[in-house]
């Protein structure tokens, strides 16, 4: 037996409890979570205050918390049979668009997530020390594992990948805004197509994505711009190119801060008072022509956004994106075209956003290699489903509810869904013996089609009752003609 | 922008990189992960070895390790198409058997997985302190989960609940014996129904997912036996009744450590060495029979395990099960039924394990509800379908590749993609201007049904050439006509 390897907390008494037999292991000494202590001390609400701790009962140790950990989600049937859905969609819509799936490890070195602009998500990384002193953090977001796992193949994949993920991703916030600490992001990404139809296709993905479950290009619309858009800006402004992430991760928080404070941060840049005011004057343009005025006609920024609206049109997906120049998206590695999906009441945060990073691999130490992709949260859709009112009516499902009707005939039940499962149909065995208003309540419940009732008589002669809910029909068959 | 709190690790230089335009955030220090300098400094490599910290240059932080966490893994797209494989095949037997989908939280608090008997299982928590001072642990199972989320819904579910859940489970061991620190279990479990006809239902799951998979009896095998065989010994003996499932977590051992140690951590409890002895004994019946002989016919042990056979023979997998005293499974709380199955050729670890735990839900402070269920990994299974050279091959599937056979017909290409994915075919579509010869590379290499030709002459009609890959069958079609 090993011994464990716990930190302790001298403010808490050791639980006696836990010493019991460890005559191998040295006296075991469990800081009791200040989580559970507040619980208990509440009555086992889900209070998040962290109370001076009391002395522990072996009782008390017992009331746990009944609450998924702040912030995160069971998934009972009802929330799953949701999950499942919408994953569904992610994923058909992928194998529509010829990509291939992955996943990564949930938890990765804290090292793949670290990088010098500051953005939100790095802010607010889920991170630890393990057990044995490294560094590491839930994954925050997929793309970071997504260019690694790519470096770690090399030569060995050919381009370009087409490759899609749906994976949980963490967040820890100290403040709570009714934000979740979990959520699980569809992914899709193109490496090694350095051309705007790989951004085309992957917006055309979404519209598809969204076509399937019933929203229209009336409900939502894609803000398209261009990184490069900022970077000839401040190139013209004389910002050194290594904070051109920094400005991107300044501007992405427009809408969210007051206009002084960005425009203090960007003066952090070095940039003049005057470049700073022409720049947001800049970002306000909604027109693709207004830009050019602007930039001038030669740019790439501009060839790149006239493009990506060209194909639009032959994917046929003009009337969903507009171009704004304001969207510049909160990540450091995005390199050119960038976009988001909106609701168009403005009701809700982006939907999803995404968009291309085409030096990502190099802050890795990998070669570069032209990459695009999304990234599309299970949550806000959700919210946007139900105020649309387009959230599926979906409950369980089940061919037969299987039911003896003698303690006695147990076996032969079960000898009954054996042979209707074996013919590819679900079953639900009624595994008690129970009164048959009973049986027909789980029935509606568990909305199956028919009731196949195992009687001593039928039985005898190798058949069966069966009852079609739906029509009341009822009839008895013999088990190997029953289909 | 808040301030990022982390851990300093004072043996390390601050990294300056990150400072670049931080004025509202007090200075950032960052400690590096052991593993990550570990790497740079062997060149990249995978070792484990802990150096002393060298004088970090920005080009050594770049080097990031492209492997996953140790104990960890990526998923290719081969790899997840196993992955897949495997899952639906998970997820089908459950639905078969009328089995809701659930999911908890990767993350739970620590105390949730916290039992006096000190299991492996709880040895090797993979536990934290989290930002916010509290004790969490990644889960090493799914069943306390389940606990906590049936005590949390209480009364406004409707026994008895049949749920299954795919999840990945973590532990941490600091020992490498090859074994990974992650895998995902399948579970399925029945709560509120205290007949053995529930276990019966189980095994039949498992078993209707072997045959699924081409595993036949002659490979493998289930050892079954109840826990209230040692309990009614136990009380013979006169060890007290708490000391029960420790004395299990002992017996669990017995194939793992040599026996004089068995010996001594069973005479920690009280038990004197005849006693010991004896219990050895009994433990190695291999027959009901021989059970009963020692037992007497009374019990529930006995009566139990005489149902669950009866019960496999009306199921039909009869020839599936045996019963062996030793087996008493490593968790603390199984209380009735227990039993793993194994490889007949006896190479591999048990390949899944589960068992009746009717008392589980009290030490969380609810009030017990009689439950079973099992536990199924992804990796004992993979080896074992690799040694019988069962493993399926699964490659890409993709209906068409669709490719425009001039740069300004990549809109024209766009056009035609979108039309096929309308009626559900799937599309690789081709993003950039390559040669044919690429282009039929690329179609082998996703296993594409039909290359797609969009070239000028043929869409100024509105058409497009289509090839039939296998056939070579080649004709041109309008657009409006292909299917």
């Amino acid at each position: 037996m090993r011994a464990i390897h716990m930190r302790l907390s001298s403010s808490f008494r050791p639980i006696l409890l836990f010493d019991l037999v460890s005559s191998c292991s040295p006296p075991r000494q469990f800081s009791i979570p200040r989580r559970l202590i507040s619980a208990a001390a509440n009555g086992g609400g889900r209070s998040g205050s962290i109370v001076a701790a009391p002395l522990l009962t072996e009782e008390d140790f017992h009331k746990i918390d009944v609450n998924p950990p702040k912030g995160t989600r069971d998934f009972p049937p009802e929330d799953m049979r949701l999950r499942n859905w919408l994953f569904n969609h992610f994923k058909e819509v992928s194998r529509l668009y010829g990509f291939e799936e992955v996943d990564y490890p949930v938890l990765e070195t804290e090292a793949l997530f670290i990088r010098k602009a500051g953005e939100e998500i790095r802010d607010q990384l889920y991170c630890f020390e393990d057990r044995g002193n490294r560094r590491v953090a839930l994954r925050p977001e997929l793309t970071p594992s997504l260019a690694r796992l790519v470096i770690q193949k090399g030569k060995s994949v050919s381009l370009p990948l087409k490759w899609f993920a749906v994976g949980q991703c963490w967040r820890y916030e100290r403040m709570t805004r009714g934000r979740r600490r979990e959520h699980y992001q569809w992914n899709m990404d193109i490496i090694g197509v350095p051309q705007v139809t790989a951004e085309a296709e992957l917006i055309s993905s979404i519209v598809t994505f969204f076509k399937r479950i019933g929203i229209t290009a009336s409900d939502v619309g894609f803000k398209v711009s261009s990184r490069k858009v900022l970077q000839e800006l401040l190139k013209k402004y004389g910002v050194p190119e290594d904070l051109f992430g920094r400005v991107c991760i300044i501007i992405d928080k427009i809408e969210k801060i007051p206009i002084d404070e960005i425009k203090n941060e960007l003066g952090f840049t070095g940039m003049s008072e005057d470049a700073i005011e022409q720049l947001l004057q800049v970002l306000s343009v909604k027109s693709l022509d207004d830009l050019e005025d602007i930039l001038g006609g030669s740019g790439e920024a501009i060839a790149d956004l006239k493009q990506l609206f060209s194909l639009a049109e032959k994917f046929g997906y003009s009337e969903w994106i507009q171009f704004d120049a304001s969207v510049v998206r909160g990540l450091a590695y995005y390199t050119g075209i960038v976009f988001e999906g909106f609701d168009r009441k403005g009701k809700l945060r982006a939907i999803c956003g995404g968009g291309r990073y085409d030096r990502l691999l190099s802050t890795y130490g990998g070669d570069d290699i032209p990459a695009c992709g999304f990234g599309f949260g299970d949550a806000v859709i959700v919210e946007l489903l139900k105020e649309k009112d387009l959230l599926p009516k979906l409950g369980q499902e089940v061919e037969n509810i299987v039911c003896a009707l003698d303690k006695d005939l147990q076996g032969a039940a079960a000898t009954v869904a054996t042979a209707l499962r074996d013919k590819g149909q679900t079953v639900d065995l009624v595994l008690e013996s129970k009164p048959l208003k009973w049986v027909f309540k789980r029935a509606a419940r568990v909305n199956a089609r028919r009731l196949v009732l195992v009687g001593k008589a039928e039985w005898e002669d190798g058949s069966v009752s069966v009852k079609v809910l739906s029509s009341g029909e009822q009839f008895q068959v013999k088990l190997s003609d029953l289909e």
